[in-house]
């Protein structure tokens, strides 16, 4: 937040004392609560790990909520913490209809909610859920360079240090890019910003549409939603040089492929449907034309499975097919250890070679079988963790989906808001498709998708498990 | 066949001797096959009997479809074919517009393919698929008093005898309570066909709603949809008066609490809502009665949760949430061992509880926390099956509803008519909705939902195993 201020104060928005005594009032109420826990010195347990995750996530987002209601940027504390919260979960929903009106230091904080956010993620994918046995990532954590999956302390803040290196470096390389490419300098920060925490905030109303006159800097955005997608950890290889371990990851070969075979499906689509129309925002796209057809399917696509949310075309616009495609690559996500959202790419994987592999069982039921990942047998345990929290998403999403029906909200904006929330994906269809803004919402839908922004950014078993009567009983 | 050209002979709707030849047609054609393959007098191995199951059931779709043809009822091919794997596999879904101009021969032979399809399902689920080791059925058939999961022939026919002998007195009872009740013979004995198979034709155009003035017979169908909807295992214990086996099993008392509540919350908001309208055919039906609104809520639940398919009331016109409510429990279906489709209520229980377990081992990683089911607990094998067999069904759904969208079948349509079509329910959502007809479908999307219907009745795996290379491969 002070680092805001300081921005405000370059950029003289008049908001400057306003950010400055919102980090002044979070560092005082952190300050008391730091004293106030100091005698605490006992070693943290597991239990205690579940608790910390996703409260400290709410209070992160309780907190960050002051620089918009300090700067009276959005008034409405509901709407201050949905914000927040679609902040920090790297989601990129928006209750704003007017973004570009509002001053530059709360754009910053704003798109600095997602980068703070991502860089939780980084740490929680690949040191914290893994000690917390969490969603089966115990089988990425063997992958990491980092933690021993034994101790917390040691080998944590090295790996973590290492993988911002990486994050930052992006950020920086991406800001850079953009502002060569003709973005203003401030814009190319923010939207670097939001893209390596695959948030999807935009300081332009229309998104990255704003830029369909500027395919180069549309084409930058692409590059480094594609990398946020990626293992931090094989970005980590990369730059040690050791690129045989990253094309030998299977993860990432099926990233790839799924990347390459979904564009090439939506870009036929957009280049034969000439009457695929009313889907570009500001800029006209040109349809039949095969540049435009590959950038925007190729655009959409990785938005989508990387969960950044950034839009160049409004896809709900486009065929019946291309709404349920899209609909259906929510559920996605990108790889483990990226900032990405949604079920996460390795999953699939291994859900795919299970479910091939069940075929066989049944074949031959005395067959002892196991699912391989990167030529190492998977244990059963972290398979059936794997295929648990599918059926957990499924349900989170069917029930996510009811509590938006009850506000009265129609069967395709529910279906939408429901696997957007829950994938941390942020444009859905319907009433709240890429174009529009969630400020329609009721404030009880606002909060049932904070709800499940938080559910699913921390792997559905890390919050799910505080609402089960035994983690409470045997203390 | 030959018995809908009795049936035509009795009512002397003049196509008696169309149905004849139609029956005669198969007959030769059986015998023909018979002959053919007198010489193959090995034992069927299992390989055999997964393409026996799959291409049986197609060989009996398309003779099935000679009656419609034969008497022009319904002259094209495609729509006959559609209209009796829509039987066959007791799903109800119908291309027809106008069903009561049909001749009695024909009404009476469209019932009979759900009658039919019942019986074929009950041999399937109880002694069949346990033996081929798909869906985790293993677990039931423990369960049945049939066989021993070791040799087909002996016990099979023997259990069989058994079920179908409670499935046809079933039939006969709802037949006569129905005819008591006011409904015409002819009416009652089809419409018990279609309940106890859990189908869902009607030989009224606007189904169970033609009844809309008389509760009564309302009632009856309810009762025997309900019971449809169980085990038929269950009923045989029940005959033997082993009351307690029914009151201590886990899928049973489920599956009466899920329709309990599910029911009280849609009567709930049909009782309060008298804005709910346009959702009554024919016969206007009551809001703000409590009977009314506990008389239809129950109706379309246990229609839907059985997959039977009847309606009294359009639920697609009822609030939001109730749309998103009634597609919910498209997925669930009725127990194991009955005549219902859907994922079962027995694997979800298994879901259920594995999930909840799921919490327990990640707390505790080292512990051993089986699964346990009346009192047994389920190997690791027969979960881990029952956990690929959902991930496969949401996956069949998702292909599904990507398949009707490419047709240009709007979002909301083309995604009730997978879950529906897989589920084997019948009325789907938006352009095909409980009031209106598939007549509009394409033909491609005819028979994709012809191939969704198989897939679904044949629990996923006894189709989509002949799809792996490996299945063709090592023979």
């Amino acid at each position: 937040m002070l680092l805001s201020a300081i921005v405000s104060f370059i950029y003289k928005d008049g908001i400057t004392l306003n950010l400055f005594l919102a980090g002044v009032s979070v560092l005082v109420l952190g300050v008391v609560f730091m004293l106030l826990s100091l005698k605490h010195k006992k070693e943290m347990n597991k239990r205690e790990g579940y608790i910390v995750v996703t409260f400290g996530w709410i209070i992160m987002a309780l907190s960050g909520a002051f620089p918009y209601m300090f700067t009276g940027a959005i008034p409405n504390f509901t709407n201050a913490f949905f914000e927040t919260i679609s902040g920090y979960t790297t989601t990129g929903a928006t209750i704003l209809t007017d973004i570009e009106i509002l001053p530059k230091g709360i754009l910053f904080w704003r798109s600095l909610t997602h980068w703070i956010g991502g860089m939780g993620i980084i740490v929680l994918a690949i040191a914290i859920l893994p000690l917390l046995g969490i969603g089966g990532m115990e089988l990425f954590a063997a992958e990491a360079p980092g933690p021993s999956a034994d101790k917390l302390h040691p080998r944590i803040t090295d790996t973590a240090k290492r993988l911002w290196l990486i994050y930052f470096g992006y950020t920086a390389a991406e800001t850079i890019l953009l502002n060569v490419a003709g973005m203003s300098f401030f814009d190319a920060i923010n939207h670097s910003m939001c893209t390596l925490s695959t948030g999807g905030f935009s300081t332009k109303n229309a998104s990255l549409a704003h830029y369909n006159g500027q395919p180069i800097i549309q084409y930058i955005v692409i590059l480094f939603m594609f990398l946020a997608g990626t293992n931090f950890v094989l970005s980590y290889f990369a730059f040690k040089g050791k690129i045989q371990k990253i094309l030998q990851d299977e993860e990432f070969k099926l990233y790839f492929k799924f990347i390459i075979v979904f564009t090439v499906i939506s870009a036929l689509i957009i280049y034969f449907r000439a009457d695929v129309s009313a889907s570009s925002i500001d800029h006209p796209m040109v349809f039949g034309e095969a540049e435009s057809a590959f950038r925007h399917a190729l655009f959409q696509v990785l938005s989508v499975i990387t969960t950044t949310g950034f839009i160049t075309a409004d896809f709900t616009m486009w065929t019946p097919f291309l709404v349920v495609f899209f609909f259906g690559l929510m559920f996605l996500g990108g790889s483990a250890g990226s900032t990405s959202g949604g079920v996460k790419v390795v999953r699939h994987l291994l859900m795919i070679k299970n479910g091939f592999l069940e075929f066989k069982r049944t074949l031959h039921p005395n067959a002892i079988v196991p699912v391989r990942y990167n030529k190492r047998a998977v244990s059963g345990d972290i398979v059936f963790n794997i295929l648990a929290f599918f059926i957990l998403y499924m349900l989170s999403f069917i029930i996510g989906a009811l509590g938006f029906s009850m506000m009265e909200i129609d069967f395709r904006s529910s279906i939408g808001l429901a696997a957007s929330s829950l994938g941390n994906v942020g444009p859905a269809l319907g009433d709240f498709g890429p174009v529009n803004s969630y400020a329609t919402l009721p404030s009880t839908g606002k909060l049932w998708c904070a709800f499940l922004m938080l559910l699913g950014r921390l792997e559905l078993f890390t919050v799910l498990i505080l609402f089960t009567p035994f983690f409470w009983r045997n203390r």
